[in-house]
């Protein structure tokens, strides 16, 4: 049912019963590149374009997260999913592939979680006990249609993240073993008149901080009732801004408890992501893959995802429009 | 709840107290012009980009659906839009100057029983009980984007489709006055192979006897049981390969309850629109207006809205993909 004024709770606590997550060379050289269920050495996947790499990726994602649950594409009922190329062509050629009822969506780099709260309020509801939710997104792909193919080389400022090439998917079911879906706080669209698009992390922590305040005032929860709360894309830039403007809110959150999957993605050792990843995939394959594992490892009981996304285009900018910025937020516990 | 493999039923019948709808001067020369809520003489509403102009018309039927119910802005939960602009810009901009919960879409000219679908889930299933559901297209932003600029004066062939200048929006709740949302058969992923996106009724045409045939079967219902079965954008070409392969199936539609809003938005007076309108705003303006209009004048109290989308991109018909379709059908009746 709907909790304060944007809150949904699952009473019937869907069961995430299996993930699927594939990464690129860059995913591989991360510190993360264990917690991957499959790794390519390079951003070709064997097609020859990068769209089509992409969408095989999240074929590949859809394709692991099926075959560790035992279970085929006719067992699915509906595919929830959507990515960031122009018409969401991964997902709606990748739902070809699966040939299951499927709904698209687009929030940009927070479509994970926006999939994952829509398809746990499917199974919650009883309108659906095979519902899988993913994105994809993949670095050459995302430069070529939001930047310059990175053939040209273009030099980036330090604020810029780099997109990260991974596809993630989850299969909720309404019973079974894995972690489950508690909550879901959807976001609205907060835009502080940014307008740099090679600063979308400081674009986008207002949103995240958005919709942390909105979370934890629905379920009159404190951060600490979390594990772990991460954001999907901040990166190091808007990821400092994030917990400055949640301290200004008075809602600090301890520093131990607080993480970016845009950070943890490739770590310290790589400069060359500069403020670090983003991009569907980010938050997509670090949570279904290195988060879930840690909570199946005992390690997290309780954690909060809010995937943050930039909802801008490329013409939008051309046209002088600053950034509207989403962040979906939803609560996964496993065991305790 | 689910019934059969693809159809959700909402038992608590999530009611659309109030719609709004608004074209622009194509749509004003055309036999519905009396049931827009509101017609624009030319094609900019006063902006300075066609983009603007989309946004700016969905922004106008959303307000116009609030004014209708005397609502607020703040009053809403949650909005459910999408469009065709790369990145779903109209929508996402739309959904800021609103400022409530948003859930981005992406389902081409689906989009608009995409979100009536998933809207009526959330009013059913207790999830929210002031939702609104939008989706907007515009002649010259998607003629740039997917063509050319209509300032070149292409020539196209006459299986194209002119795509709606519109934009509609419906407001459901658990209660009030209005018709009710019933049941809603979510579309699989169809493609047989066409790849002219000069003909994308024709590409859709098998995604919408796929849907009907799967909303019968689930229902266990026949065509017979509703007064009016409607496409959304076939056009005169599409609409005329779907009677066919129907027909085919054993599932013939008598001609008297089997219509296409491609086809009767803008009459047959008008050749220019080749073979019939397209676009997100088709289904939705002639639904939210046209449609219900008669329903409450009770000339129909069943019918099936079967919105059809392609869900190509520029890019992957550049590279040699044929045309994924998709359809969503939605059963709305009114009165006795």
């Amino acid at each position: 049912m709907l909790k304060g004024h944007q809150t949904w709770v699952y009473p019937a606590k869907p069961v995430i019963i299996s993930t699927g997550t594939v990464g690129g060379p860059q995913e591989a050289r991360g510190p993360l590149a264990e917690d991957f269920d499959l790794l390519h050495g390079d951003l070709w996947l064997g097609q020859d374009t990068y769209e089509k790499a992409e969408k095989k990726m999240l074929e590949e994602a859809c394709e692991i997260t099926l075959q560790k649950a035992g279970l085929q594409k006719k067992d699915l009922q509906f595919f929830l999913c959507g990515d960031l190329m122009n018409q969401v062509i991964s997902s709606s050629f990748a739902a070809r592939t699966l040939a299951v009822p499927f709904l698209g969506l687009y929030g940009a780099c927070s479509t994970s979680m926006e999939s994952l709260a829509l398809g746990a309020l499917i199974v919650n509801s009883g309108y659906g006990d095979r519902v899988l939710c993913g994105t994809a997104s993949h670095n050459a792909a995302a430069e070529k249609q939001y930047r310059y193919p990175t053939e040209y080389g273009s030099q980036k400022p330090p604020t810029a993240q780099w997109t990260v090439t991974g596809a993630g998917a989850a299969l909720l079911a309404p019973g079974g073993d894995g972690p489950v879906v508690t909550s879901a706080t959807i976001g609205r669209v907060v835009d502080m008149g940014m307008s740099d698009p090679f600063n979308m992390g400081g674009a986008m922590a207002p949103a995240a901080v958005d919709t942390i305040t909105a979370h934890l005032r629905d379920m009159q929860a404190s951060p600490r009732d979390y594990d772990l709360i991460a954001t999907g894309d901040l990166g190091e830039v808007g990821f400092r801004i994030a917990s400055d403007l949640l301290k200004k809110h008075g809602l600090e959150i301890p520093g131990e408890l607080f993480t970016d999957c845009g950070l943890v993605i490739y770590g310290e050792e790589h400069p060359e992501v500069l403020s670090g990843g983003s991009g569907c995939g980010c938050a997509a394959t670090v949570v279904y893959g290195h988060i879930l594992n840690r909570m199946k490892k005992g390690e997290l009981k309780k954690v909060l995802i809010v995937a943050t996304g930039a909802l801008l285009s490329p013409l939008s900018y051309q046209q002088k429009e600053t950034i509207p910025c989403i962040a979906h937020a939803v609560s996964i516990e496993y065991g305790g």
